[in-house]
């Protein structure tokens, strides 16, 4: 059979990997994922945010919801998202969607035809590069660097390219996979300058309320005066991936189109777990739960830097992040991290090589950590490991 | 800003417009969804699953699922397939979507670039044409009658457009709109000609198992031996669409590169949802149910054709299903249901008409009734008023 000239843009698999052999071994060391720590779900809470749904209401949340999603939900999330960002969206500005994911391909698909530009931060999440690449984008990379996208090499790439740019795509707070959260000046600059282009803006804004900072950072949407950012947030990294929870917010226009692209995707996301999760929200504190989270992980955070200060060879770099999940290593530019992966395999340790994130032309002596999953323990033994290994690789 | 072309093809927004109406609204009678009917919900045994998947193992019920599924739903979809239609498929041959909407899409996708032409039987579910439509496919169609669907037409459908063919798109099994299904000859007589081709065929079996027939039909897969069927079923119209739990049934070569899709579009479908699945169909009896609603949607169905047969002018031909949710109306060629349809909404009736259903080219002298979802009062008189309506019109 002949299959579509999509697939051969679609050969990375360490995605579709990590996520098959989701299933936990217990003799593994993982430094991969990016996922919450599952000991933390309010599991008793969010059973009887279940037990609610079907009591109060079981023949709604077993029928299909509306393709835009359960109207109180997206009631919440906007004044959610007024409260915590400033950001003044609608509730007909917001779609429920499965997971963030969703979000990403539905506005490639709206924006994006076969060989259209989408302009990439780099390093960026595999994810996004996937759901461009599904619908044949032509990814061009900019480069960042600790306070977010470079604004000249932008300006450029935007004027090299003209009218063939169909969308940006950024990831501005505690970055995938780097950990890096853009400061606010360059937030401001971003948008000063993109404010001058007719080009729509994909704001992957999934790891925004993973803070160890006292503030939230401001997203792009709140710099927005034109209208052209889409904002996709999620409940699967504060809150619970298994849900399929997350919301894009789009201006009306946006919005109407992108309705019809979901209809088309999957007439309308799971019922029940939206009314769950608009219970949850009413009857439950998920900001309680977000302090709790974001403690554990600041100090797992803090565990892996320290034991990176104490094993790791100086002419190992890496990130310091303020918030999110990841920790960015980088060697000298002659080692290749596959070949450290393969090492570490050996010894039960994983990590994701840094290849991945770059959709186009990879850099390989780079490598993300991963620092929520993981015990104190392992984290300790496992970064111990790869300071063992990066020691002899680099000596070689 | 611009739009991707897709969007051009995307016009139609009925079905859209009937997912956002979803609420009921309890003054209307309305013939027009294709849902099961809410009160059969069994909602206390969906409960104990959701509580027992929680109790059980919460952490995984709320962690990422694979992007193929949960394993054990999947292994009980595959010997569920091998009891109820004597097929064989591997649980590694069983993706799970949500809804089966998300498959159909999938598997354009993976076979279909712009402009490549798929075949598709008429009428056809509009939700198929906007899934297909959303990846700029050219759909071709060719007619059905009583049995299913032509096969001379088919054939010289097929050797028109030559290798142009992508795919083949049917719902051989109580079909939405027209509530036909395909005689076994026919079955046969389509596999042994598609046989001859390096086609896949979309198979949608989304109606099979609401059979008011002793026995259930076999679907096209059975009779497949080149492994060019790909089956799409679901939980939705057996069961309840709010979970979104469908499955994808493909031959291991089309399955792996399926799965790098569903991957890219939203990571995985709910853990929670397909855990809770797999607890009821261990712990109830969904064959129990499906029996319970059969002898329902029949009743309603019976209700309908009687009030139908008493009330409607001659000239106004019906089918009569044999399973499914749907009756299909035709009138004189020169009369029009959007008219009969405005004239009903004012006596606050509803049903769909039949042009949604034509990808290329509509005809305006049919409409769809849904029968599953009113109670017989509700049908005897909302059947009655379009009987009356219809005589006026038809005089006119």
């Amino acid at each position: 059979m002949q299959y579509a000239n999509r697939m051969k843009f679609l050969e990375d698999k360490s995605l579709l990997n990590a996520m098959e052999q989701i299933v936990e071994t217990d003799d593994m060391i993982s430094f991969s994922g990016g996922f919450p720590s599952s000991e933390t779900y309010p599991v008793e809470e969010i059973s009887a945010s279940f037990i609610k749904t079907l009591e109060l209401d079981g023949k709604s949340a077993l029928s299909y919801s509306p393709s835009s999603g359960f109207g109180p939900l997206r009631k919440i999330i906007a004044e959610r998202m007024f409260q915590k960002f400033g950001v003044n969206y609608g509730f007909d500005e917001i779609m429920i969607t499965n997971g963030s994911q969703q979000g990403l391909g539905m506005s490639a698909m709206l924006f994006v035809n076969k060989d259209d530009i989408v302009i990439f931060e780099v390093p960026s999440y595999l994810g996004a590069v996937n759901a461009l690449r599904a619908h044949e984008a032509n990814l061009v990379s900019v480069e960042t660097d600790e306070d977010g996208i470079k604004i000249e090499e932008l300006r450029k790439t935007l004027d090299k390219y003209g009218k063939k740019v169909k969308m940006i795509y950024v990831n501005p707070d505690y970055q995938n996979p780097t950990g890096r959260s853009w400061s606010v000046a360059r937030r401001e600059a971003f948008m000063e300058l993109v404010s001058k282009y007719d080009i729509p803006v994909l704001e992957d804004a999934a790891y925004s309320e993973l803070a160890f900072e006292e503030e939230l950072r401001k997203p792009l949407s709140f710099f927005d005066q034109k209208g052209q950012v889409i904002y996709i947030g999620t409940f699967s990294k504060n809150f619970c991936p298994g849900l399929r929870v997350a919301w894009l917010c789009a201006r009306k226009e946006i919005m109407e189109k992108i309705l019809v692209l979901k209809n088309a995707a999957d007439l309308s996301s799971s019922a029940i777990c939206q009314m769950q999760m608009a219970h949850y929200l009413t009857d439950f504190n998920l900001d309680r739960h977000i302090d709790k989270i974001i403690t554990l992980y600041k100090h797992r955070r803090d565990v892996m830097l320290d034991t990176i200060r104490k094993t790791f060879p100086e002419k190992v770099k890496y990130t310091v992040p303020k918030g999110g999940l990841f920790i960015w290593v980088t060697l000298p530019e002659n080692k290749d991290a596959r070949v450290l992966l393969s090492r570490a395999a050996e010894r039960k340790v994983a990590f994701v090589p840094g290849g991945a994130f770059y959709p186009s032309g990879a850099k390989n002596n780079e490598f993300r950590l991963n620092f929520s999953n993981m015990e104190d323990e392992k984290i300790i033994r496992g970064i111990s490991i790869l300071g063992e290994l990066l020691r002899e690789y680099l000596s070689e």
